[in-house]
């Protein structure tokens, strides 16, 4: 037999942000490296998520030997449901990272036929011809690994993404000795996280954020609305312990923020003391200058407590005049014109709100490693072959330029979705091409409707149609003009009387908004997609396309 | 008669970025600030501008004696075609300015029975009991002013757009003069723009870019494509001058900086020397080296001469390997998708791009005032009210704030569109709410056309329909799934060849298309909308709404 050579293909995240699936090769075996999601662009109308084309997969079906996930970010997980529903291999994953994975396959009814393994960092096990050693990072999520696979022609590390933080908030620190014994005993392969490539420095720990979020909490004499990514563990953490510093209670507002809570404290990473937390029916019972809410939404997603606060249309989270709002996340781009109609409504109920414009201090900081940690990784670990991962083609470029002028790779190889790069001891070359895409999917971004999120490829769009209800608006009176139009398209045409049902469900859904929310049409849009997708879903059991079009008279 | 009272009245701009339009109205005479446009948010689909709601000038129209205008950006002045065809008065603006009106008017054919009057910054004149100062403003744009209102009860002063230049690239002063004249004799209101509001410090000078302008000249091997707003007159000029400076002939790509550069060079803003100027065309016949090409598309548009050159789909700007991409402006929120996009496709083909990410030293600022002058404008003129214009909601909510730190006004008002404020001499107090919206217009996107822009208003929706080209796109290879299908709605459906014809005009359309191109939906979309556009227009003589879809298979 001749000397086998590795296979490197990246199946999505070189070439965009999200959808991160990397497979290796080494003969007949395949080890695939996550299964993320992306957002989708604007152009991609009515589509929630997209995940990466796993065709290279499905056709060599019989080599996966599974899935190792470096963390639990969407990024990396998301398109695990649709993934494994086309491909049932092991997962695996460290302990927080597979409960993510759990309550996402429980959701899409994929859990019991799932096998979910547990890895521990710095416990190595066998896959095949790999041997993979998990060594833990630190990131703005917990339990994050970076992998180094031994492989028969040398050892491949993927970085997964990471930061350097050296007082990481949960005790579990960076093993750099982990990395430095890598660079000794030599390193094939370096595939490295290229989101922070254009940030200069370091990026700050988790706890750089504590003085100024402190400062806040101590100057404010009226409630706290505090919102982050939910994932953000640690800032949940911190911005727990503050609100029990100065004598606050917590609640938990938003199902996202209060699940994630849940898996943080069932496996000890938030250890809030008894009697901090309260119930969010119990707000009302207490002084505002006593209470400190963490709610989901900063991203200004239409649905989420804090937009449905912001229009005075929460049950438990009411704005009054002077609370604040502290937003501690970063905008990710696309997200600018929803966040800000959120920050509007909020000091139109003469809320302070105080995001990261600037001009509030340290009060969010990045997951992922800035220029000099890129440059420390790539020394610490002295790779022959460097390869950057996750970004647009912009970021893996200008993570080539880095590495190159570190001196320290032999080679440094941009590499897109699709290239085949073969690797043996001495060489690395992109010999080929395999088919990638982007797959889209229909989800339902109505977060409180888990029984109807059943994931849907759009290749069934000529199955079950396309389903536009179109609304006129008067904008002066927010008013509903004449009745509601809906236009398909192979569906449901010749149904007068569910047509007629689906009018009505729009009319209602209408009327039972409020006049704030009816002049929002994000949340309008989301909300008339949701009622009609649960609608016809029960009377018609289809899933068309639905994409409310509303115009402004 | 009673002692009459001034009546300010806010159209537009008061609560949103953009159309903004403000009325003055003293006894049975109304005069009118600027008549801008703004850019729809992505929920208002097909949409291609929106202006302010008339309504209270058109019950008013007898009462209108003009509209004034303080500069000539689009969110002051491109709302006219709209406002003048429903109620056609004079016009007054500088000559700059009504040089740009008259392009406009003229696209529209509204031209010649327009009535445009040349104003001077410094010179009174009077519409009916108003008299109006314009005095010289430094902004992003040339011949800006601020508007002194001498009114039976006091002098109210509208900044308009304004930073405070201390060295002006176009020679032409900001008038500190005139606003200390003005707070030595008493100003009733002052109304500022509130852009920058939320920025400490005081906005960098337009030459403050020339360092590092230069810097990058000096040090690059290949073609430059410098690309700003095509508006930034002052930036045309350093980039020419910087070109000349360096040896490198001046190529203009793109009509709207073609059209600029024009009215700029007849109006002796710009005076580049013998030569300078190359055609378009001429660009095959330099060296690399001896090559800047102003192109238009700052902002990732995706018909724009840029972004047709990223795709490398345009005649004369062909981007090479080393080549050198100056970006000279700042991302407008909601385009920061578009304007990667275009960036990758640059990065692809080698090219070096320079945007203004914080990394790249001074290559752009701001044409807004920040804190320090909006507050040394407070202090020069000492105003008894203060109006914040200009701005979101929260925009205005925070200029209130820095208004009221000052001490300098007796009282600060927010006020948002639609609101009535009565002032007289000793007081302002909100009195009433007129009717104010947003209209939506249907305009023609693709900048090519302007013999199809002509505006109409939504409410014709009814009357032309409703038009939906649905494309499925196989994203593996680009092709087209099976034959485009079109859904209509109130247009058409019972004529089926006139939809054959469409179908094919879709079909040549994505056929004449570059790969690239028609990966990138933005410019797809467009392409498609155009390209029917016309086609019905001229077989059908009607103007239905058109909204490409496009699907992934």
């Amino acid at each position: 037999m001749a000397l086998e050579k590795l296979q490197m293909i990246p199946l999505g995240g070189l070439g965009e942000f999200g959808m991160n699936c990397l497979a290796l090769r080494f003969g007949d075996d395949i080890l695939v490296i996550d299964a993320g999601l992306m957002f989708p662009e604007e152009e991609l109308l009515g589509v929630d998520i997209v995940v990466p084309d796993i065709s290279y997969l499905i056709e060599n079906r019989s080599m996966v030997r599974g899935i190792v996930l470096t963390h639990g970010h969407e990024d990396h997980i998301g398109g695990l449901p649709w993934i494994l529903s086309e491909l049932n291999v092991p997962v695996y994953g460290t302990e927080f990272t597979l409960a993510y994975v759990e309550g996402k396959l429980d959701e899409h009814r994929l859990l019991d036929d799932a096998e979910l393994i547990e890895i521990l960092p710095g416990k190595r096990f066998t896959l095949g011809p790999f041997s993979v050693m998990p060594i833990r990072v630190t990131h703005s999520l917990v339990d994050c690994v970076s992998l180094a696979i031994h492989t028969p022609v040398g050892i491949v590390l993927h970085t997964g993404d990471f930061k350097i933080d050296l007082s990481s908030p949960d005790g579990h620190p960076f093993d750099l000795q982990a990395f430095a014994d890598l660079g000794k005993q030599g390193v094939l392969a370096l595939l490295q996280d290229s989101t922070n490539v254009d940030r200069p420095g370091f990026t700050p720990g988790e706890k750089a954020v504590i003085p100024r979020l402190d400062d806040i909490f101590a100057a404010t004499k009226k409630k706290i609305f505090f919102s982050c990514f939910s994932s953000s563990i640690h800032r949940i953490k911190i911005a727990m312990e503050l609100a029990h510093k100065h004598g606050r209670k917590v609640a938990l507002v938003g199902r996202s923020i209060d699940n994630s809570t849940e898996i943080a404290q069932d496996l000890g990473y938030i250890d809030p003391p008894q009697g901090l937390i309260i119930h969010p029916g119990q707000i009302r019972d207490f002084a505002p200058d006593k209470l400190c809410i963490l709610i989901s939404g900063t991203q200004g997603e239409p649905m989420s407590a804090l937009s449905r606060a912001a229009v005075d249309n929460h049950k438990f989270a009411k704005i009054d005049p002077g609370d604040t709002v502290l937003l501690s996340s970063r905008i990710i781009p696309g997200n600018e014109k929803g966040i800000y109609r959120v920050i509007d409504h909020l000091e139109r109920r003469d809320a302070r709100v105080i995001h990261d414009d600037g001009t509030n201090g340290l009060i969010h900081v990045s997951g992922h490693g800035s220029q000099e940690e890129l440059r420390l990784m790539i020394n610490l670990v002295k790779p022959k072959f460097f390869i950057p991962v996750h970004g647009d083609y912009r970021h893996l470029k200008r993570h080539v330029e880095l590495a190159l002028s570190t001196g320290v790779p032999e080679k440094v190889i941009l590499l897109e979705d699709g290239d085949v790069l073969t690797l043996d001891k001495d060489s690395a070359q992109k010999t080929g091409k395999v088919t990638t895409g982007r797959v889209c999917i229909d989800n339902n971004s109505t977060a409180d409707v888990v029984e109807d999120t059943v994931i849907r490829d759009r290749k069934h769009l000529g199955e079950d149609g396309l389903f536009l209800p179109i609304i006129a608006i008067n904008k002066r009176t927010g008013a509903i003009e004449g009745q509601p139009e809906i236009t398909t398209r192979g569906f449901a045409a010749d149904d007068p009387d569910l047509l007629r049902n689906a009018r009505d469900i729009v009319v209602r859904t209408l009327e039972q908004s409020s006049e704030e929310e009816r002049r929002d049409y994000g949340v309008m849009k989301d909300k008339i997609r949701g009622d009609l997708k649960r609608f016809i879903q029960k009377n018609a059991n289809r899933r068309p396309l639905i994409m409310p079009i509303i115009l402004e008279l």
